[in-house]
């Protein structure tokens, strides 16, 4: 009940993580306080940490993919209970009422606030979060491997359930770590026919034991030549410049190319290439509260888990240093040894 | 029921019109023959004449935006009667049975055959279509003006109908020319609202008579950055290099950019702007029979034709000319007077 956290603290840009006190204030009353039992690793921690973004602030406290259990409630919270075991992600808190929360895409709110930009992580022993954001973990969800759902997962869900995709869909994922392992995961189940696109031949059985019926690899503009026009969907995980004009030949009529990774270099789209099969090119964000829950039922239903690999949370130099060097297969789980 | 018509050629790239007899060949079964009565001259004739893509061929034969009457059918159409007034747009034929035509998409079929793409246009007394790409006029539509609907306005048409564009929505127009003015129109009809986006100070009351609630100036930065987040779809039918960040930028959450324009310089798309929005980039040719079919009835019943100027076919060099001018105010109509 005490308001002063322990967590893991950077004081610079890619500095060594300390484990330090801090104040976490007074608990508002929209917001419940959760004990952190296990924490994933996103790559966004990392490029949080380093200020590759330039948004990053110190002492900084990365983890956006956080579960526990609630042990402590606002006043005004009506929906959760202490005792609930709980999961976070990108998002701790969004204003709730304004159009996007209004009509169930928080993510989008203009005020809504990430759990590691401006804000300290779940990498403590507690963390806070607005309820709207606090989501229950549903039965078959086992809570050591939920947290990279909470992120990496929503992120390659999400955009499967926004648009529509029907399990008769040929989807083609781009990019097999953190991400793209669970979107191969997610659209098996979803009873697509799943091609995985790989830069890395290591991966290429790896690939079909996580769900993939076929394996392309990412740069051979011959095998992407032959599969012109067969992908009502491809899903781009990966954050580094791709055949972009190739992959767009690989598209249905109406196909999409969706992307969720950080592509830093612009994209040179050609319009009369798009015009010539109706096709689309977006990107997301993480998804919201509702389709986060929904996510969370299907992988309880499916019983389908990240593939994960753990270390304690006092290890988190180490953990980091793992997800650097490209290592991790396919997402780290720190386990909380406070 | 001659197997010889007659059209205005042109024998080279951009060489003027002349009228001459031309060998029609022996009519297919499942096509129609039509006596052309008017014909819309769209941007495309003016492309196709000059060989600006490459793909002409001479003779060289306008037109596909052809209105008349049904003068001869071949054996195995069942749907049509000789007496039936008609429109054919971009598309002649198709082929029927692949997958994209069985599902209603005829204008992606892999082997569609557009109108004046190594085929002779309605700049003609006659012109020969399959009985799919022969649309029957409705109630309530004025063969005078309906040819543009068959090209220029089934392009417009189709994004809102395929992309399920909701009355409730604000949707922008990105350039009142030929295309854009009936999108302001439809769009009016389709219950939006509608902002109009014009880089000629003299349409901007011009664009509200046609159906624009607001009217902003395309190029105009403080302007655009005031309508941040304000529009769920923008629609490009310029083919202009536009301020391609500012637009992204003026879309809602979830908003759409769709380009019908041809657009020949690359757009530089920035991805971490695409997804803090949720945003897609997306394109489309003219849409399908069923589309225009539904296309022709909304007008119909919305008394909604495009805003033309006629000319006689025989005076084909002076439309031509008009229209390179940018004079046109919107689009221009042929009368065949053979």
């Amino acid at each position: 009940m005490t308001d002063k956290f322990v967590g893991y603290l950077a004081k610079s840009a890619g500095a060594k993580f300390e484990k330090a006190e801090f104040e976490a204030g007074p608990l508002h009353p929209e917001h419940v306080e959760i004990d952190i039992k296990y924490g994933g690793v996103c790559h966004s921690d990392l490029s949080m940490w380093d200020n590759e973004w330039g948004i990053s602030q110190y002492p900084f406290i990365g983890g956006h993919e956080a579960v526990g259990t609630i042990c402590r409630i606002g006043d005004q919270v009506k929906n959760l209970k202490v005792g609930q075991t709980v999961g976070v992600g990108w998002n701790v808190e969004s204003c709730m009422h304004c159009q996007s929360c209004m009509s169930g895409s928080h993510q989008m709110c203009p005020t809504v606030q990430p759990t590691i930009v401006h804000h300290h992580g779940g990498f403590a022993n507690k963390l806070r979060a607005h309820w709207g954001w606090t989501i229950p973990l549903p039965e078959g969800v086992d809570p050591s491997s939920a947290g990279p759902l909470m992120c990496g997962g929503i992120t390659v869900f999400s955009p499967l359930y926004e648009n529509d995709i029907r399990p008769t869909d040929r989807v083609g994922v781009i990019g097999i770590g953190g991400l793209g392992h669970m979107a191969l995961k997610f659209l098996n189940a979803w009873g697509c026919e799943v091609t995985a696109f790989t830069s890395n031949p290591s991966k290429f059985e790896e690939a079909k034991r996580l769900g993939a019926h076929k394996v392309l690899a990412t740069h051979d503009k011959e095998a992407l030549s032959k599969a012109a026009s067969s992908f009502e969907m491809i899903l781009v995980t990966a954050n580094a410049p791709l055949e972009w004009d190739a992959l767009i030949n690989c598209l249905t009529p109406n196909g999409r190319l969706h992307i969720v990774g950080a592509v830093t270099e612009p994209i040179p789209l050609k319009v009369p290439q798009l015009i010539s099969r109706g096709a689309s090119v977006s990107a997301s964000p993480t998804g919201s509260p509702s389709v986060i829950t929904k996510m969370l039922e299907f992988a309880g239903r499916h019983k389908l888990a990240p593939q994960v690999e753990h270390f304690p949370m006092s290890k988190i130099n180490e953990a980091f240093d793992h997800l650097k060097s490209g290592k991790a297969r396919y997402r780290i789980v720190l386990d909380a040894d406070f």
